[in-house]
């Protein structure tokens, strides 16, 4: 037995993941542009790629739902991106850039870890134990692409912004 | 020796943490009277007095620093928050209120996860062992917040949420 407000809150979440995730695919060209180091380059195209995924699994739970996915504008991703195009442009000629690129790409990231483990935890106590592996999957892989950005900063970008000047 | 851009880089992250937190201090005490459940209400108070250490940190590395904490505001956390207002008034009078405000406090936790992560590597890779120690700390307690909260919703807040209607 599902509760109605607890549903109500649970579609709220998952419209503002829709909202964020359609934001942040808008976003990823230029950040990808702009990206001097080959492997962030290749790590955030391969997000876009995962991005993609991730909307078709929203939409296969909105299917099953019966709900739009459209119709609520996420600010908090609004709020991200405008931030971490504030510091692409301060940082745009300098060394540090890529750095300045993780920066930013990590707290996009860390919005969807919450958001997603939210949703997913709404969904197991609602009885859509569909919908929460489809969370799951996406989670799983928010937190792998967290990790990846970690790792190439500390092995490789940091290290060159340190070299540069 | 300090790369000049990382330097920079730094800096500008933590100006971007410093008024953060101050949006949060001004934040908090809202979403401490909204909440139903008093064990969510000592939760966010407790999370309101490790802010206010938690700047008192930022302060100490700005001092050792010689730079002002001042002068940037932090677009990202400015959105996190227009976004958990919009959600507390559409969920005002309904039972599931104290869910959507752990909703909206662990995407600013992930946001402070993410920055403090950050600034923390940048502070270890520019030789600032005494900021990391303390950026450490903030970051430990960041992510312990972040589960009390999990844990809460799990446990309590949810479960009611469910039986409510």
């Amino acid at each position: 037995m599902a509760s109605e407000s607890l549903q109500d809150l649970y579609v709220e979440q998952l419209r503002d993941l829709y909202s964020a995730e359609q934001q942040i695919l808008k976003a990823l060209p230029k950040m990808i542009g702009k990206s001097r180091h080959a492997e962030l380059k290749k790590a955030l195209q391969e997000h876009e790629r995962l991005t993609e995924k991730q909307v078709d699994r929203l939409d296969t739970i909105f299917n099953e739902l019966g709900e739009k996915a459209t119709g609520h504008k996420c600010k908090g991703m609004e709020g991200l991106l405008e931030e971490g195009d504030e510091v692409l442009k301060e940082f745009e000629d300098r060394d540090v850039l890529d750095a300045a690129i993780i920066a930013s790409a990590q707290r996009v990231e860390h919005y969807e870890i919450s958001g997603y483990g939210t949703a997913r935890t709404f969904a197991s106590m609602l009885g859509f134990d569909r919908h929460a592996d489809l969370l799951q999957e996406t989670l799983k892989e928010e937190g792998e692409a967290d990790h990846l950005l970690t790792g190439l900063a500390e092995r490789v970008i940091n290290i060159d912004a340190m070299r540069a000047d």
